[in-house]
């Protein structure tokens, strides 16, 4: 049994780059067809009604593509749309939430875990309850970071304004002795040299980028919805995003390592 | 002769308001529609195409009010989509880039000018041409500056990292000697203290959204469309937005120095 439709995967603007690589990297067979909303990026000060009818609309956008699988590989879009999502989608959804959680839940030691991310992300609490639900005892210390994304985009992975950025919004949780903090945005990734300087060699980073892939994985193997071994090439990655795609192209290298051919604009949003 | 038509205004999102403070207190007579699309701010970042796009269905939008005059109080959507929109309707349209140039033409005593504004303001060198077009002689120097819109934003609006991101800007322009400088984006005035800071008091600042409301001024009483004075009242101004309107509502009280009221959501965009 195989399955060669494509996985679709969609965030905001480009940070769910960091989830296609891991997926590449996990599964490197698969199609992949994604989609950044760039025309209406950022989605983390945006609040929960409107990330919930952006989200509808861009994984009505992949259905167009026969995907087999979703990955919401935006955080801000998983904590607030993804139930939704799973209630009125067939297709079977992942998002970037529950995989984190799951890792952070088993690395920690002291049970004192950091969540950070964008303001929408952490005010919907939902890395928080999913935590406690898995382990009530664990103490979830939150932090959003509303300039890490902005920080990033400008290409400033490393200066010392952003070294002055992440010490504001971490020492508070680093002196609440976290032995473990979960990367609660795409974008953040980027900047684990940073954050690790400032949190020091006894804080685990966990980023969900790289357990959403695992948990793809995990689904397509058990729906055997694996693609046929054949199918690598040069097609296999597609992407779409809703402003021009120049940018896009040219600062995605950034995330993904390589040169980004076949992104076009589309025009449905 | 008078016109009780609002004034239509829009911009990315709450920056225009700083315009709305200038054109409420140059024509305190004149109801205000205003429209922020807050549901896809920001556009600075953001390709011609899709902000000429944004600007159009914006447009229409405002045009639902019988506007008389639309204030286009958004520089990255004026330097792109005014031309464009001035030759598709029929309602008088002004953008806040040439109030800001006939400003900074009149200041400047060493014809050396500063410009600074988003990434897609800059780049589209509207300014830099609109300066040379009625002064050939004049020098400008322009610097994008696309962290000030996310620092307003989250309200470090005099922090020292602000200082320092300023710095980092705004230095290479005061080594040019520039005497004046136009704050090409409807966020900066917020930032004034700290730019006049780092300019020193030789550097005039222009600040557009004040030059906006004169000329708006200026083409109602030369097309007799001011309001008649008994229109004053509660019901003057309306705000709408394509977001939830509370962060809105919260936020522009930094702009406009007292309470909004009347901020609806929109959806049609």
């Amino acid at each position: 049994m195989s399955d060669s439709r494509p996985i679709g995967i969609f965030d905001s603007g480009m940070g769910g780059l960091t989830a296609v690589k891991e997926v590449i990297r996990a599964l490197p067979y698969e199609r992949i067809v994604y989609f950044g909303d760039t025309a209406r990026v950022p989605y983390g000060p945006k609040s929960r009604e409107t990330v919930i009818r952006f989200s509808i609309e861009n994984i009505l956008f992949l259905l167009k593509y026969k995907v087999k699988l979703i990955i919401i590989a935006c955080n801000t879009a998983s904590s607030v749309a993804l139930s939704i999502a799973r209630k009125n989608f067939k297709v079977p959804i992942i998002g970037v939430i529950s995989p984190g959680v799951d890792e952070a839940v088993r690395v920690t030691k002291n049970k004192r875990i950091g969540v950070i991310g964008t303001r929408t992300t952490i005010n919907s609490q939902t890395y928080e309850k999913m935590i406690k639900q898995q382990s009530p005892k664990i103490k979830v210390y939150s932090a959003e970071c509303p300039l890490f994304v902005p920080l990033v985009e400008v290409g400033w992975l490393n200066t010392q304004i952003t070294k002055q950025v992440a010490g504001l919004y971490l020492l508070p949780l680093k002196s609440k002795k976290i032995d473990t903090i979960v990367l609660g945005c795409t974008h953040y990734p980027l900047l684990k040299p940073v954050i690790k300087e400032i949190l020091g060699q006894g804080v685990t980073l966990v980023d969900s980028a790289r357990q959403v892939a695992m948990q793809a994985k995990e689904i397509l193997i058990r729906q055997r919805l694996l693609a046929p071994k054949k199918n690598r090439g040069e097609g296999n990655l597609r992407f779409y995003v809703s402003d021009e795609p120049d940018n896009f192209a040219e600062l995605g290298k950034r995330f993904l390592g390589f040169d980004l051919k076949n992104v076009r604009k589309v025009s449905n949003v």
